[in-house]
């Protein structure tokens, strides 16, 4: 069996939401699974001095002219949401703590928070709204915001964004096939020709 | 006649220097010319706060092994600098200069300019290997060197520089399609469908 692809990917990313909606398909058709692996840009902004693109005077509104332009040439629903960006704590606690009962419900799970966050407006920052999302996939609401704060949750989530970091994530969308990295939503293409040839 | 297409560059990005070795194909498929037009982000990230890629952890990494992966995908001779980044003063001085006398000869010039810097790692950012490069396609490199230091020759780049910031330019390189701006040489695929289609 194939290594599957690591996906790490930031909830308030616009590009890990494009990516997110290509990468399952991408990847099956190359026989290959996905592990998602969300993390906090925050924490590894801290680290390499990046700021979030909105806030950088010219290439900021370049981005999001790109995304909306991007979003229509790739079929994918996006409107930039009213707050931006926000922390992915929520989502990205709720997201792991659901992996362990379900991976594949999971996925879908967050799926849907990066669309409630980029089609729908909808600030999933916020645990209620995480919680809704994800019992509308059948997850009891009440058992996961409770499960947000417990320390074990916390932990798990502090884990994965450090050995991201470890590994040399600094952005989202960012994908491993076979140690080789791939950053940006603009190396889908590379990456699915590194899966179809084994590499150039 | 169709507008031309604003190539925004600088000498020292290794991005610029792919994008410049395909846009005038790409340009030439959809019966368009292109104004090449050299700029110096050094004085944009003053502005942006932005760091030349190598400087930011993690990033920069990631950067070199991109670089190298992707010059070997579009078949583009390449090879890290040893010096980099290095200041694109006298080669885009050059190219101004050399552009009001043959602007065809003057992107030979470039390209040549680029191929020297990022195939042959020779320091273009030295008036005197700039003037070798611009004499072997026939300029008088004594002349061209001198022309370097001119107060007019100065003048026009810092110009063409504030132009470009004024315009929203923020990287290299960067295109811009009958005022439609594309970033980056990941953009290309969708320049040539914005040329192909109109826009979507």
């Amino acid at each position: 069996m194939a290594n599957p692809i690591d996906f790490y990917f930031d909830f308030s990313s616009p590009y890990g939401y494009f990516a997110a909606t290509k990468i399952e398909d991408l990847a099956a058709r190359h026989g290959r699974a996905v592990t998602w692996r969300p993390i906090l840009l925050g924490a590894v902004f801290k680290l390499t001095g990046q700021q979030p693109l909105p806030t950088i005077p010219l290439k900021g509104s370049y981005a999001a002219h790109d995304l909306v332009r991007s979003a229509r040439l790739m079929k994918v629903p996006f409107k930039m949401p009213t707050k931006f960006p926000i922390a992915g704590t929520a989502p990205s606690r709720a997201f792991y703590w659901l992996g362990d009962k379900d991976a594949g419900l999971a996925k879908k799970v967050a799926l849907a928070l990066y669309h409630a966050y980029f089609a729908e407006d909808r600030d999933i920052s916020n645990p209620e709204v995480t919680g809704n999302v994800a019992a509308k996939l059948g997850f009891d609401k009440a058992e996961l915001t409770q499960a947000l704060n417990e320390p074990a949750v916390k932990e798990r989530l502090r884990t994965e964004v450090e050995a991201a970091i470890e590994r040399g994530v600094f952005g989202s969308p960012y994908m491993v096939v076979d140690g080789e990295p791939f950053w940006g939503s603009d190396r889908l293409d590379q990456m699915e020709k590194w899966l179809a040839t084994g590499g150039w």
